[in-house]
């Protein structure tokens, strides 16, 4: 049973037509799973919606305290890139004994070109084969939290 | 570094719209490898391009003598899902010491709704992580060889 | 208002996966209407789900009955290209008074890339300001039913 | 022979990845009308990638000038929805003897769930068939230039 959390990120950016721009409606998680046909036992929890740049201190002390809480083991939260790493810092300061694989996209998912179900796949099937620890799944690859950074000329995670 | 070997399946499936059926082109992998963002190192090769319900015991022989000839340790094989567990079958007993994780898709990549995309992630990491075997990843999980059927009237596989 | 009839084609095609051949199921028509946001008001009816190779001449004639008994004197129809400008000879022969377009697609709407959506948008509208006639809408033009062949080499429909 | 000239608009946003924002690139228009297996004759030109609230008079000016200047009399915009039919009464007072259709998107046809496939189905075969005039063609339906305007609530052009 692997616990998915849900904190936003492109990820999750929707298209508002009567406004014009990019929002947050539900999380597309489930669609994904079903078009993903996983039959990976998961049990699902939207912690909040934000763009990752908009993220406070409170904001990953509950990320934190989440993950301490669940009685799942092998946890996926789907965030923003551009903090995930600083997100995977504090997660790797507060939670022991748990596999935390933090994933993202690039592209929104209701885009038609995203690359969130290829991340949702990956971010899936390491955090059921990983050992204890807090890892970056991103572009196909998995870093441990503190030997990744996001490339933000190129969008890339790359190890450090 | 892993090795990709493409063998067609529904993966690769696409519509010729002069003959309105569906048929075999060009591989799709580089395509959802660049949609995916993967910075994974591959390399990749189109060994055939068959239904697997036409794949014959030569086919399977070639393949395992790719896998055996690979100097990479870790390879994904795209296959169809109806003789995915007998190709892994052969394959176990012909390839030691090297990781090889079959994938597939129940609906044609170039489909919008097809699992393929989360399957490829999925399975070029557990390719990355798992010791030395055959498995199947499909569904997001993965299986040994002889772990696992495909259930024909769900699409599902599952294991036994 | 328009009245939608709907038999069938590459339109309506989608992929069986346990069986992992092309079929058919419902039609896609309200959920393309509803994608292109459509406001033209609109009576559907699907009289039947065929490969226009497998159409018949009872089958035809049952097209050209039920355009004749429609209230709605601008028709659209939705139908496998391979004998989409024989059907709009028996229905030329058959109806008078009344615009009725006929479209389809080269590949399935519910394939990434088809052309369905566009063809959709064009029969409707032509259906909306041509005069009474018998019409075939494809590749973003129009043809009276007696100056159109589809190129089976190209699959472009081209005047003649 | 059509022209369609570029104005910007919802229609051509696209999803910028290092940024995390909607922007502009290159119009979409051509691989819509490969996607549409369009075989209108078509002169496209793009005037200028502008979300419609940042359009100026000067503008404005330019576009009409093009309508004016444009050897072709039946001509397509790609324009934002939200002054559309501002746009649209500049050229009207501006623009005699030919037929052009100004038309957009609610959603990117970048997203996968775009109406702007329809959309320019749509506006190409009115542009076809009306007289001369200016209209705007949305939502599957033409209006007169001073016959419509946009619920802004609603996001559906409507009669007046």
């Amino acid at each position: 049973m692997i616990r998915i959390i849900v904190t936003g990120g492109t990820f999750d950016k929707t298209y508002d037509e009567i406004r014009g721009v990019l929002s947050f409606e539900d999380t597309h998680l489930p669609e994904m799973l079903r078009l993903g046909r996983s039959c990976v036992e998961v049990r699902m929890q939207t912690l909040m919606m934000l763009d990752s740049l908009e993220m406070t201190d409170a904001d990953r002390e509950l990320i934190v305290r989440h993950c301490v809480l669940s009685p799942e083991t092998r946890i996926v939260i789907t965030h923003g890139t551009d903090t995930m790493v600083e997100t995977a810092r504090i997660i790797a300061a507060g939670v022991q004994g748990k596999t935390v694989v933090l994933t993202g996209a690039m592209i929104p998912y209701a885009f038609g070109s995203s690359d969130g179900l290829f991340n949702l796949g990956s971010a899936l099937s390491f955090a059921q084969v990983l050992p204890a620890g807090v890892y970056v799944a991103m572009n196909g690859q998995h870093f441990e939290w503190n030997r990744v950074r996001k490339n933000r000329a190129t969008g890339v995670f790359e190890g450090i």
